[in-house]
């Protein structure tokens, strides 16, 4: 990356994706990127430096000790570290340097005192990481081929399911749970790279609260919400899909026409927000249109304030940008936001029942100038007979 | 929690570890945890309230809406949520609050322009954190026990392995890999709910780098770094362990007996610190008493600076604090924190030999007012025939 100012970050690689983006390798402690207005250089432990030579793609690596650490430690005590990075902006007379937003507070106060004017980096990584490269979007397609895989998993074991005479669902004889589910997408998965931190497979009333992961026995006739959205381990980048099944056959039971109807709303919210996604539009114009297509079927969306807890309706917003983090920039939601080509985007409309559960279909796509690339290789499908 | 003054975190809890321990529940988004110096409250989007009336440990739920933030956004835009913190404060008269030194700086700026002073957290959370509780010692040792049957798991496949001519190792007639090795083991942990996000199984040279993961055909007659340690994902709590395995008969070649005694002086390194951890001890005395047996060997630690490139040296402290983070406090390293009952910590001397690789032994101990209890289920245990 290209800054015009100087630069400063200080985090870990694991957690901190944007520390990931800008070096290019996974570092579980706290290590620096600085990039003095012309090159970018990694400051790391002695540890890391082998690695950061032949994993990262900064090419100055210097060490702690490269930076004087051990003598500071003896003169500065605890605040060595501190005072070895006001040694370095001081030797190449730095008086203001960019830092990120999430820097700890207490440390740009102490800069301050030493003269260093820290002003806020105002998202200057996050603008960068919400464009894609053609590498990015591919390791993202990775990602999503996994979950894509995974989703029909779910939907083959459903097929094999028996419903007993209590509406329940049973597979080779045990009730069919969450947790199997759960367990059997984990173990596709993991043999396939990826990892999903609190997978949603959630049956019945539990699909009604979007973030509910979803336990127990599992429901005939009733929305089951799965929402998968793993990282893949080697390329870090993350795909988000879900899809809304219900087991058996929903003439057979009263409410069976009105979920018909609310799946099909949010089908069509979805193909609404399809049919305008291109760079230029505006997010809000997006989330608008599948708002106006769940309002327009009778559903509460919460463009006029927080909808009646008795009723059907859409509680969040539209979607999502993807990449290094499950949900970063750009919000498709009420914003001003405008679509840019290489923002990879989630759409995901859903209407949450009261009595009967959730449903939710999401799709991952790339926008383009005319128009989008849909990432997600998965049908749209309900019913599971 | 306590909090003797007001005090105020804004974060998400699944990368905010501290977010996490304060609210008791996983949200995917940033959210208010507000302690008024009397008592806590979460305030959170619609999405989340249902669910944290359910999971959080927090009894005092609010939404934005209840806070009033559509109409700060209807007056104030991309302040409304600052301006609601800011009404928040002021209506209960705290102009002083404490924050965590990760708060966002540029937030920080805000709320001082707006008259109210933030005082840095001073590691409040992390200083609760690191005396664990009986439950969350509890939670480690079920994350270590899935961890220790992961070891043995590699300990039963290396044994039925066989060494070709040339030293490479073999199964079932195919080349033994680290990536075999390492989705066994990521099997063997997801059906047990447990996941480890770039765990190590490092063969000859490559486990010489404390941290590479370790790739490709695996070597007899060379040590195996296995560092593994997963989070468990229901309770969140993670373990750690490291063994180290030698495939073949050590007799067998010339550089054998160095190795033997590689390993010999860390086992030596690590009981020298179990010699020593109890309350009351300072981490710096338990990290010298690993490296004074180290060097009594013959061998390099840290202590007196770099050490030669062409020399077997140990290049990292002697351990970490571990809970809801694989690494925090109390750091185990030339520092003057004083051990305390309750610390739960790693002990992991090693030794990386320039030619030959890596040594390394992790068990993690509970300290306690006399001694310690070891957590680790798995036998010290390094060739393997």
């Amino acid at each position: 990356m290209k800054f015009d100012k100087p630069y400063l970050n200080i985090a870990d690689s694991h957690k901190n994706t944007n520390m990931y983006y800008l070096s290019g390798m996974l570092v579980p402690d706290p290590f620096i990127y600085f990039h003095d207005g012309n090159e970018a250089m990694l400051c790391l432990s002695a540890l890391e430096v082998g690695r950061a030579r032949k994993e990262s793609r900064v090419s100055n690596i210097y060490s702690y000790e490269d930076w004087g650490f051990s003598d500071f430690a003896k003169q500065h005590g605890k605040d060595a570290f501190l005072q070895m990075i006001i040694h370095q902006l001081k030797q190449r007379k730095i008086s203001t340097i960019v830092m990120p937003a999430d820097t700890h507070f207490g440390f740009v106060e102490k800069l301050n005192k030493a003269k260093i004017n820290v002003e806020v980096a105002d998202s200057l990584v996050e603008k960068a990481r919400r464009t894609k490269t053609d590498p990015e979007i591919a390791n993202i397609s990775e990602s999503q081929a996994v979950t894509g895989g995974a989703m029909s998993l779910i939907k083959d074991i459903l097929g094999q399911a028996v419903i007993n005479k209590n509406h329940m669902l049973y597979i080779d004889g045990e009730p069919l749970t969450s947790e199997y589910l759960q367990g059997k997408v984990a173990a596709y998965m993991i043999e396939r790279g990826c990892f999903c931190d609190g997978l949603i497979i959630a049956g019945g009333l539990q699909g009604a609260d979007p973030h509910s992961h979803g336990h127990g026995h599992l429901p005939a006739y009733h929305p089951i919400v799965c929402d998968i959205f793993p990282i893949h381990m080697r390329n870090r980048y993350y795909s988000d899909m879900t899809r809304t099944f219900v087991k058996g056959n929903l003439s057979k039971v009263a409410h069976g026409e009105e979920l018909m109807r609310m799946y099909d709303t949010v089908a069509k919210a979805q193909d609404a927000a399809f049919k305008i996604i291109k760079a230029g539009v505006s997010v809000r114009d997006v989330h608008n249109a599948v708002c106006d297509t769940i309002e327009f079927a009778g559903y509460y969306t919460l463009r006029n304030g927080r909808p009646p807890d008795d009723k059907p309706a859409m509680i969040h917003s539209t979607g999502h940008g993807i990449g290094l983090d499950v949900h970063e920039a750009p919000s498709v939601s009420s914003n001003d936001f405008i679509l840019e080509a290489g923002n990879v985007i989630t759409v995901e409309p859903g209407l949450y029942h009261p009595d009967w559960g959730g449903i939710r279909i999401e799709d991952m796509v790339v926008v383009r100038d005319e128009g989008h690339t849909n990432l997600t290789n998965h049908e749209r499908i309900f019913v599971v007979e």
